[in-house]
């Protein structure tokens, strides 16, 4: 068999696994929108065969054979099969490296956990979740040393989110934004106190469901999220799911009492939609036809919600049509509408952070769960650490571990190495802002709703290349730089100048 | 290796592959509820490589070897053990005798055919779907010759839907059922003619759909469908389907102008449904925890529909609380409302048709299509034969094709052997309320409500027997007879002299 002979027999296998591992995204959906509740135990090994169908074909003889003669063939490394192979063979490492039962036992015990964790931050009792934390963390670490690092520990779990990047990198980037988003805040923070705020009473009110799921159909119909190749459906956590190329779907929430909340929720995951709908179709199945990286699905997801949903232009646009689905908000003007989904307060809850403070959520946990995870902060002392760092950060320390580190989920679902990627996404996310507008003048696209030519961009840009390049070098392909801190803080520095200028 | 270990391996790897194959189900469900119009493509890739992983498990040497073992153990026939390895040693055979490029061939002109089927009849127009027909009837003989048979091909076919079943005995059965039944319907016919007709005038009107969709879901609860283990949703065809033992979903469709029958498509539906909630959970996965075969399962929704749906002491309960969902029926008697669901008439389309000539329309095509696989019709002669035999039957000739024998699609999408199912389940569905009459005061029960000695009954005698036993057998052992005709005619008898004596 030559390399190329054990290279397709290798892609037509993937590909067949990969299709039936797509109909998880089903099982999925299913699961958190109509399933009815006593399915959850059958659904349940209905996930567990498909992972052991998925293993056993990954960790078979055959796989490894076919894989290491395809692998002595010639490829480049950013064609499709030389980066087809670089996905199969890291995929291939990593099930080798990690014991069947550690990964069990991750499993199970994050399991376990979520359901402590959840008692844990409605009783506000560290006490019923630190000791799993702890066995957590240290079995997170027994991986990192088995999955191998040059640097610490926690590059090799960063790794398995944002493949190729060192945690030194995040840091730098990181301390840059921390730097000039303190800087930053200190101006809103006068600004408010001289009385620049948003008037929350004028959009004090109820705004109907029913109006709610009709007027974001509508956002998403005019900005070209296909509904025969989608849904929107609503669930209490929205999410977004690719289950093949032309069934990608999304799930929002309304809040009676709060109209933007649902808006962003939908602009958020269509984003991520529209990049699961711009990959190449032909490509599905191998892993070349996957998203990039989180960060690059965090990018897109942010640069709708963000970039583009909370710009003066777009609802330069679509204000009046706010309007016609909700009549109350005739006495509230457009630019105070503007202002308050634009208003920069910090708080202790990460989802509810506006643009600017989000990013410090992030650097916060960054730090924690690195020292976790490097062994330089043990978890017993998590608690404190993370109420001394938010006090030092934001200048107010959380009244109470519910709204401290209890907050997430991530960690007590066995998830270390993953917060980073949000900060990263809104770095690419103005990065490729910056970059488009030399092409596009985006300011007037948005006003005049011309949604296809920045989503053409993207796709070109970004979406048909698929997971051909790693993050960093996809960026630098569709902006000319890898990602820099520099667009972010830019962006937001003009933001808090209109605002609170 | 012992035959009681071959076989505990074999279940075992059973097991796992039909909870992989159960994924279908909602895959099912969710493409005729709720999938975006362009995922039909990958979604027929999603079901052709779990049918490939399904195909390549049951032929390979593997699962022949395992299965010759087991076979050597010295099972009880109607033992789980004995009547799991009837039922894959029938499977096995099945898919070894035909070649898969047969059933690919079947399956590719099945889609094929449909399409044509639905211009077909669109246009009135025999010409554009006689020619694959033909073609389709032939491969069936195929199939029919490779399978094997003793008395005639169609017994080959017919088996597949209902094992163990001969033609010979569906006719015995049939022309007893044809003989009483026009004897009946002439005594109809001429009480509809002295004017003993429902007034249908008095349920003329429009009811709300959302309407329909509250009382049906109040009519599931009252019965004892648990809404926590399955669904009602709308589609225009509607079905059950269970995914896995605690998700068994249905689907039904409202007319505004016809109430009942929205009701009907429930009761039918859910009546497949609670045979689905009842077969044994902890066989999931073996072959004898399906359902016992086609007829049974059409019996249990018979029964619901027909037996207790159609009853008067049914709406004697629940015609006021109808009312109360439907004022516009202030004006209608529940006598007349009676009357109206248990009208009958003959008309062109079996699935209009009422309780005694359905039987009738199924009489006419088990005829045809016996005809067709044995040799006996040529297709081409199809649309005359059927206009003949209709007029001979019925007393009157279908005034074109669309309402003749282009009116199923059973046929266009190669299902022969599958329409004699309904009535045989018919016949069960009066049987078993003949046997379960001895026990239970039916009438009383139904009339108080206590649905859940109903539902006991057929829970203790049928379902939780699973496919422990062919049909006749299982029929024999709840009812103390195998399947006998006379109880459905006694029972069509009674209704006749109900309403029109």
């Amino acid at each position: 068999m030559t390399p190329k002979e054990a290279y397709d027999t290798l892609i037509s296998e993937v590909v067949k696994v990969s299709l039936l591992l797509s109909v998880r995204g089903l099982l999925t959906w299913d699961q958190r929108t109509y399933m009815p509740k006593k399915a959850a135990r059958f659904r349940g090994m209905q996930y567990s065969v498909l992972a052991e169908y998925a293993h056993d074909f990954i960790t078979s003889d055959r796989f490894r054979s076919l894989l290491e003669r395809a692998e002595e063939g010639d490829w480049e490394r950013n064609s499709r099969e030389g980066m087809n192979l670089f996905w199969l063979r890291r995929e291939y490492d990593h099930q080798m490296k990690l014991p069947k039962e550690l990964q069990l036992r991750i499993v199970k015990l994050a399991t376990e956990m979520e359901v402590l964790w959840r008692e844990a931050k409605r009783d506000d009792d560290p006490s019923k979740v630190l000791p799993l934390l702890k066995e957590m963390v240290s079995l997170k670490r027994e991986v990192a040393e088995r999955l191998g690092y040059e640097n610490e520990p926690y590059d090799a779990l960063l790794d398995g989110y944002e493949p190729g990047l060192k945690a030194t990198e995040v840091e730098e980037v990181f301390s840059y934004i921390k730097t000039e988003t303190v800087k930053l805040l200190r101006k809103v923070m006068e600004a408010r106190e001289r009385g620049k705020v948003p008037n929350r009473e004028l959009f004090a009110g109820r705004y109907p469901v029913a109006r709610q799921r009709e007027f974001n159909l509508f956002l998403l119909r005019e900005i070209g999220y296909d509904l025969d190749a989608g849904r929107l459906d609503e669930t209490t956590h929205p999410f977004a799911v690719r289950i093949t190329p032309n069934d990608v779907r999304i799930t929002t929430r309304y809040k009676e009492e709060d109209l933007p909340d649902g808006i962003f929720s939908t602009l958020h995951e269509m984003g991520h939609a529209l990049y699961g709908m711009g990959l190449p179709e032909e490509w599905f199945g191998e892993p070349v036809g996957n998203a990039a990286s989180l960060s690059v699905h965090e990018s897109q997801s942010r640069f709708w919600e963000n970039v583009v949903g909370r710009s003066p232009e777009f609802w330069e646009r679509f204000y009046p049509y706010l309007r016609a689905f909700f009549p109350n908000l005739y006495g509230a003007p457009m630019e105070e509408f503007v202002f308050l989904i634009n208003d920069i307060r910090p708080s202790f809850i990460r989802i509810e952070a506006d643009e600017l403070t989000y990013n410090l959520h992030i650097i916060l946990r960054f730090e924690l769960e690195r020292a976790m995870i490097n062994g330089q902060l043990d978890v017993s002392d998590l608690p404190e650490a993370w109420n001394e760092k938010f006090k030092e950060m934001f200048g107010m320390e959380p009244p109470s571990h519910r709204e401290g580190f209890l907050q997430d989920i991530h960690w007590y679902s066995g998830s270390f190495g993953y917060f980073p990627t949000y900060t990263l996404g809104n770095v690419m996310a103005a990065q490729i802002r910056a970059k488009m507008s030399d092409e596009i003048d985006l300011q007037r696209a948005v006003r005049e709703g011309e949604f296809a030519r920045i989503l053409g961009w993207l796709r070109s840009k970004i979406h048909r290349h698929g997971a051909l390049y790693l993050s960093k070098d996809l960026i630098n392909l569709a902006t000319g730089e890898p990602p820099k801190a520099k667009y972010l803080m830019d962006y937001l520095a003009r933001k808090v100048e209109r605002f609170y200028g």
